[in-house]
């Protein structure tokens, strides 16, 4: 490669990297948003999350253009190669994520048109603030090439799936007592199951975070082996 | 490169289409295994399917380790290079499924334990049978290289969030109805969306295929652009 076609090369890399940070921090605002127009019923913000969503799902095949034309004309080995591959990958974790804020966005739409009275749902504000710390982090991780900050991510996954049953049980418990309250309950599951998901997406990225950054594939190995590979330690040592 | 690297290079490509249409075989099986234990309660199915879980992500790491190796290797490009970044994003769709899929199973044997007296559930057998075909068509789309029969696996998904939504409907009338069924309705309510959601994967699927053959990128496009792309048409036609 000659020093002008490296320069552009990096360059290209790094356009990359930050196209996907922005997207990430879209998606970010996505679910926020999304979360607000449920608790408050301020309803423009739906309109928000959808002029949002199309900007992601723009930047979605942007970049994934721009990495097969990386790997076709540069021929990037070893981390580039992995990072280009990882950012495939996590692309479409994040599009997913903002897909979900999209559908949280139109359930609070209808909730909140459907009828005056309202549950304010604090407890899925609980695991909405958890899953956004976590998109938070992996772009933070995958930012600064933290392969031990991204691990954090995959733990942080075990939490949010305790509170999504622990609001799922609520919830039946709650249709139990006053089946009137069935339709707005189901639509409250499913709003969690949402946030659920996209705790799922993030220890995804976050798995390819610790990929980028060792080269090592975390899918499938557990928690403590993660934190292991990420702390460049082997898979199998014994627990400190 | 030369001709014994090509051939060898080739042979790659072919075990890399293979083995990703294996692990498809295995997904499409474990989907009916985890209906089937459903339906009869035949509970060694489901460590069957749980069994069928640990080949599909061993096979997943493995395809994908030997995409990232044949690209840093031989540097692919066009139609090779399409095809491995598509198989690569096929992977993680395909993983996906099987994880439904093994969920479906896990609510089948709590289902069947928790209760002798049972929903036969009728409804959800065929949004079932719907969404394995949808794999087994983009399976057979992807070994084919034909991106006509993708655009159907895209279009059937339509129907399948109409069934997903019919069946929906049915659960919370029988809920309101008779709320000591509140508890399975919800499990039953969580394998349709399950379905649903492996019949969104397998559309996702449909795409990348159509992706490989053609060089577009049709997500986010509609199904009718979709179709259009797919015979080779400008995805702006006027409708025939």
């Amino acid at each position: 490669m000659s020093e002008h076609t490296n320069k552009q090369f990096s360059a290209e890399l790094e356009l990359t990297r930050s196209s996907f940070l922005q997207m990430g921090g879209l998606v970010e605002a996505m679910v926020q948003e999304a979360m607000e127009a449920l608790v408050t019923g301020e309803l423009g913000l739906v309109d928000k999350v959808r002029e949002r969503e199309r900007d992601v799902n723009r930047l979605e095949v942007e970049i994934d253009e721009r990495i097969g034309l990386l790997i076709a004309r540069n021929q990037p080995a070893a981390v580039d190669l992995r990072l280009l591959l990882s950012v495939s990958k996590m692309l479409t974790d994040m599009e997913r994520c903002g897909d979900e804020a999209e559908k949280i966005a139109k359930m609070a739409r209808r909730l909140h048109e459907a009828e005056s009275r309202y549950i304010p749902a604090v407890e899925l504000r609980h695991i909405s603030n958890h899953v956004v710390a976590m998109i938070r982090d992996v772009l933070d991780a995958f930012a600064r090439d933290d392969a031990v900050h991204a691990a954090t991510v995959v733990r942080n996954d075990k939490e949010v799936d305790k509170e999504w049953k622990a609001a799922l049980r609520h919830l039946i418990t709650y249709m139990m007592e006053d089946p009137r309250t069935i339709s707005r309950s189901i639509d409250l599951i499913f709003i969690a199951r949402s946030l659920e998901r996209i705790g799922d997406h993030a220890k995804n990225m976050a798995e390819r975070v610790i990929y980028m950054v060792h080269g090592d594939d975390v899918r499938h190995t557990g928690v403590k082996a993660t934190e292991r590979i990420a702390r460049g330690e082997s898979p199998d040592d014994i627990d400190a």
